[in-house]
């Protein structure tokens, strides 16, 4: 148990450390061409999330989200107690990686975001951005395993791109990147209703995927 | 047979949206330079295509494309039947994921395209770009099944660069791309001609893996 | 053998048409940031060598390149009638493969580069590259064939960037790179000293791999 | 054994000649944008690592690293005699990389860099990437060996934006990189103290890794 703990404040430190630090340096690097920071902070946290799903799905599951872990306690393959501790562990463990990140930067540890994040189409994207993710890591969870760190690596990849928030799609990050003022915050008043779009979007991938998936159960 | 007319409508609609909402997020980020925009574009697309494909291939083929199915209904794999639900469903679920990205980036739901596509060499670069996407998915299908999701993604990204069309090579996605006044907006008066190079480029591909992959069909 | 000839003049053909058409896009769309363009053109480049190799290599062991093809005939891997139409079909495909694209973009079918490619280092970085290129095949051909596409397409694109003169590797792809005055051009008398440099560094790699990849042979 | 240090001074000195290659081209063509300097810097890096990896870890385990080489002498599972050669070459192998560099760009064949690269924060960034680098190698090499070169490629690609020094996390890089006046260079003064903190990020990557990953060797 506390080497899936271990891998679950791991994973979510490095995800958010690789969110947060590729946007400080992206930001300063690309001269005020944001297509270019952008490009850098999507391919960054995909390569990063490939590595970190590969290195611990064995140990823990690789959730790193609580918005992840909110869907399998849902199907019922995570007990309440457990999932409530790994919720716990991943929101530390992000903050945890802001701080990280902001000593490697000789930035103030503990800052507070500015960027406004809200209205009702940042919302709808990140329901959206949410159920793209958890849907793909519930169809290919069993299916297609080997493909999973990978698949997932890539939906958040494209998510950065095609959701007009850049798709956090994970309350643990939204927590953390609240304290950074640098081009990955949001500000702290922005957390919640980010979160609230988030469980909006796992809860509606669990419903579709347990009707599309269905036939897997069958043949487990 | 409605798990894979939602696998289908699931698969074209996230695909329009990111073609769609990519081109919106990176031409609004890139600063006027269309390169970083369409490394954007294109890097996003292949990432979804490698995903949607990997989740949706063992529920209903992954198609998301009339020009694919058309290409498995000339090979007798798929009944017309089936195979014009499926053309249906991925027309009607492109256009809903133009407007879905619309909604998600706070514009009309519903543009009329302003890009004018058109001419013999437009024209040329759809068939090829058809051609390259239904010969890789047919050569791939038997021989290679697990690297088929990241073949069609990446002979889709590197058609955005070697074509002079940028490689729409599907139906339903050049439909969906005539309701969006953004990057990846294609004008409605010169959908159709795009689509008459597609079909031809399927069928030629069709012909071309008949012969060059028939060695499979008799290990089979 | 008319399939293995055809999987070897379409993928010589598509590759040519991705490196120069990409090119083409790349330069005119970057606004004169030549990184951002030869990010493009190397990335573009990297994904059709995965998709062609990974279709093709079952059919005809997906050369697509006199070079490897040459490294073949000193295994004894192939004998040197086949080889020798293997390096024929491959020169003239590629050079299909520049009028295809000048006609996809509407441009004069042949051209006579004007991009001047010369002097020792040049030379050099062709054999270093196609030395790279050629150990890769041959190092991965037995032990891990399944990665090879990936492998072969991964070190071609970083040859785009750490050679001098982002890494040709292959005669059938200079030859054809003379017959366009665009991004990817190379004057045509430039052309006989980077396929000799070529022929060096593959042969460089058959002797260093016969030593390195021993082992192998061993345990077929 | 010969075959052995041979795959290590290749593939060490390939690392290098594409970290210092890459970084020189990308100046030279990004016009003043570090941005997209540093994208094809990290792109080039992740790619020839995944190539190199892949080639050579059958033959000597594809450490082409002293960190690394040294987390597996912790473990017991190099002999103390060989760790010893293996370091050497690597770092003899790496200079000559740098050598191979200068030749195909022309320039004088060593150099002494300028690039201050010091500080507590930097240092902090090489403790971090290092642990990172190891703890992917420890954790994928039993679990899943197939994933490992992409693993390790992607841990790179993201250390490049998400530390502070652009993730040097190798000793041999790190001396090599001495010898280059170029973007990737780092002053002679400076590598000692970069070397000590990679030593340290090893040595707590060998130490978290023996009781996260404790599992595997039970079931060995």
């Amino acid at each position: 148990m506390i080497q899936k703990l271990a891998a679950e404040a791991l994973g979510t430190l490095f995800l958010v450390a690789t969110v947060v630090g590729s946007g400080i340096m992206a930001e300063a690097l690309s001269g005020g061409n944001a297509g270019v920071a952008l490009l850098a902070n999507s391919i960054a946290t995909g390569a990063i999330l490939f590595v970190l799903i590969t290195m611990f799905a064995p140990v823990s599951g690789a959730h790193f989200n609580p918005a992840v872990t909110f869907a399998f306690l849902m199907r019922r393959e995570i007990s309440l107690r457990i999932g409530s501790v790994f919720i716990l562990v991943q929101m530390a463990a992000g903050v945890l990686g802001t701080v990280l990140v902001h000593a490697m930067f000789d930035q103030p540890l503990l800052q507070e975001a500015q960027t406004v994040r809200a209205g009702g189409a940042q919302w709808l994207s990140e329901v959206v951005a949410t159920f793209a993710l958890v849907l793909t890591i519930l169809g290919t969870l069993r299916a297609r395993p080997q493909a999973m760190p990978a698949a997932v690596a890539l939906v958040i990849m494209a998510g950065y791109w095609y959701t007009a928030s850049t798709s956090f799609a994970n309350p643990a990050v939204t927590l953390a990147r609240a304290f950074t003022d640098s081009f990955s915050g949001i500000a702290p008043v922005n957390v919640a209703p980010f979160i609230a779009a988030q469980i909006v979007g796992s809860l509606l991938a669990w419903l579709v995927a347990d009707h599309i998936f269905k036939w897997e159960l069958n043949s487990d």
